[in-house]
């Protein structure tokens, strides 16, 4: 049996590597098929670097790998887009600037990973200039579209992996997810996203934007997907400072699903939550809960967090830090990213400590919370995507910032209309989460 | 037998407790003495407060403990002396800073830690001004004494600690040690030094000095007491931000010391070290050399770590942190250290940033000195303490701060002349380098 290497760069990840191990299809195949898509795609502004001859090199080598029995991992010969906010070996990171950035020398240690495990780099995604945006704007690159919406904003800064994903140009692929990066554009894409837990992944060789919450992200077309990728990624960098060495496993999905608890945010409209997401919210809940069994989810209200006010206060410090990163790359930034860099300037190395003692507050509220719960369920975006080239909404990353700024990971599963479902867990418990989304995505209409 | 509580009070704390055990002395009698000691020696400006009606009662509290064979922990009865940068409850928190403070409501974590182990707190001991800086100055509650080399500074910032357990107004004390303030009193003042793997303790109800950095430190008169106190300390704390709950356990001592592989910092005249200090420590470096066996110790140069500059960029951090943390304490502050902190207010926000960056660099750096090295030797402090009341020595902390900078445990042996030889490890290898600790004390003459 063959399977046509056009519906298999739509298909999930799992089922790619299926047709693989059985020889349905090779990698070459698939590459190639991927790089047509690219070509044919462009209008998607998904791409901001596309390495043809170097991707398809890479597919022959795995093809021979598999010919002779020896994969190299568990992700021999899958094409993979990486945001261009992560260093691969050979291409430029644009970061989404314009100048000429140079030729990487080393891969950034997920990608390090992801290559040791036999994936196939086929270029660089678009992404918001700087990674600072949550819609996928660049003035540079052209604004990144929406491959299942058209007419729609393709979600930031990782829209370019979104969209490339959502237009079946890679199998599954990496972003950012420092407030929310990764998840947003899932939800606008029809995708899942997942956000580890802070410091399971290591941060080198990623763009710095805000180095107490960097984190890459994950993106795929089915939750299963995410379980296959994620212990591929996860591991100890002596080469990031925020690695720590002395780490535990990811606890694992030992959780009895009907007797988790689970915390349902009730106070999304006074959140200013758009009322359609209320209302699809709702509904998604309503189907959902007989999953909880007797331990039926808890509403509970999260307006005490002030989690708009403390990612405000991550701002700061992420445009402080940009602003220290890349010093160098930032002469041909827009006007526009200037002004909002610039405000950093403005404000003095004390309110960049208040901003850091904010944070450790709602590190410790949030902590509190999972004393409660096991689980946490909300909206991952507080409003449909807006119109391709529109000015971003100002609270678009309020829902994934929660996570985010505490450390936790979180899952995105994706709902129609752009929409998306969010698990939010305690530290460690990525493997609990993929598994109860699992479930969730077979019981609610989750589009997956 | 009895033991003189005269005798005990100025005893190592193993002696202490095998007293306490056998009904040698009584908490009361020995808290009894250490009170008189107190008041005897206000000319140290050791403490700010003492609250000798609450540590009596704490003692005979103990005894009755004892008399019915139900002590409450290790410490059970033990008298000591908590530097005024952390919380006890019931009495105010100055931070060497005046006005009214209030009386705190919980004690820190660690203090409740001690407090659960039985220890009796006799109140809060001298600091320099908001804990800013290393000599135990302090123009509201008067200069430390050094009660070993009186006409010397005591050291700081927890130089009443020092002083306090060097004069034998207490068995054991607590420190700060965000950048040497546990370790530099500790040398100056002829006792033993012990800044903990960075996150092992809980920071919460500790004054904020450098949120990144903030460590609570041991002063102790014996090596073996250090191992005694610090299990009682480390521990999860889901109220600080920076403890992480997936701790693995201190690495245990099962070093083979002849087998170990030693760095000894060699280019300490090109750093600015005194050259009575440079000659001292290679005279210590001769005699404790046999101790490493095949694995002799290997010089080491470490001014490419640049540890200076790097401690002057913690620096800044720490002033705009001080500032946000206190800013209603400081409206009485000195005029000088108003003038120290306002610094904080002319740096940007991204000046902040590049701070981080210059401190992420620095722990990434000493990560791979440990790829060689199971230790790291150098001296504690650059200079012999300096007279009472002088001018800090502008690097004073540079010796001890390339561990904190890193997050490294570090231990300080007293050497004669209030100097002190330090042991640096890899994060987690406390319970190693106070095993390597106690053998090194039998081989050097470090007036231990």
């Amino acid at each position: 049996m063959t399977a046509s290497p056009d519906a298999l760069r739509q298909a999930p990840l799992y089922r790619v590597l299926h047709a693989l191990a059985k020889g349905e299809t090779s990698s070459e195949a698939l590459t190639g098929a991927c790089l047509a898509a690219i070509a044919r795609d462009g209008h998607l502004n998904a791409w901001t670097w596309v390495d043809a001859a170097g991707a398809l090199a890479a597919a022959r080598a795995s093809d021979d790998r598999r010919a002779e029995g020896k994969p190299l991992g568990r992700l021999d010969g899958v094409p993979i887009a990486v945001t261009d906010a992560f260093d691969i070996a050979g291409m430029p990171t644009s970061l989404g600037l314009p100048g000429h950035p140079g030729l990487a020398e080393q891969d950034a240690h997920v990608v390090r990973r992801l290559r040791g495990a036999g994936a196939v780099f086929l270029g660089k995604t678009n992404l918001d200039e700087a990674a600072f945006g949550t819609v996928g704007r660049n003035p540079h690159f052209g604004d990144v579209r929406n491959p299942v919406l058209p007419d729609r904003a393709a979600g930031g800064a990782s829209g370019g992996s979104a969209a490339a994903l959502a237009a079946g140009h890679a199998v599954v692929a990496l972003g950012t997810d420092t407030l929310g990066a990764t998840r947003i554009p899932a939800a606008f894409c029809g995708l899942v996203g997942h956000k580890p837990t802070l410091g399971e992944l290591s941060a080198r060789g990623m763009a710095p934007a805000l180095r107490r919450l960097d984190c890459p992200g994950l993106l795929a077309r089915a939750v299963q997907d995410i379980g296959l990728v994620l212990p591929v990624l996860a591991g100890y960098d002596a080469g990031d400072p925020r690695s720590r060495k002395r780490r535990v496993p990811l606890a694992p999905p030992d959780w009895v699903p009907g007797e988790l608890k689970a915390g349902v945010v009730a106070d999304l409209s006074a959140l200013g939550v758009d009322a359609a997401v209320v209302e699809n919210f709702s509904a998604v809940m309503a189907r959902v809960a007989a999953v909880f069994g007797s331990a039926l989810p808890v509403a509970l209200e999260i307006a005490p967090l002030e989690v708009a006010a403390t990612r405000r206060a991550a701002l700061l410090l992420m445009e402080a830090e940009i602003l220290a990163a890349h010093e160098a790359r930032l002469g041909g930034a827009s006007t526009r990213l200037r002004w909002l860099l610039d405000f950093a300037l403005r404000k003095s190395a004390a309110d960049a400590a208040r901003a850091h003692r904010r944070l450790d507050g709602h590190v410790v509220q949030v902590r509190r919370l999972f004393e409660q719960f096991d689980v946490l369920l909300l909206p991952t975006v507080a409003s449909p995507p807006p119109a391709w080239g529109a000015e971003e909404p100002a609270n678009l990353a309020d829902l994934t910032a929660l996570a985010s700024l505490a450390g936790c990971p979180a899952l995105s599963l994706p709902l129609p209309g752009g929409l998306g479902l969010q698990l939010v867990g305690a530290p460690g418990s990525d493997l609990r989460l993929i598994e109860l989304a699992g479930i969730l995505a077979s019981v609610a209409d989750t589009g997956e």
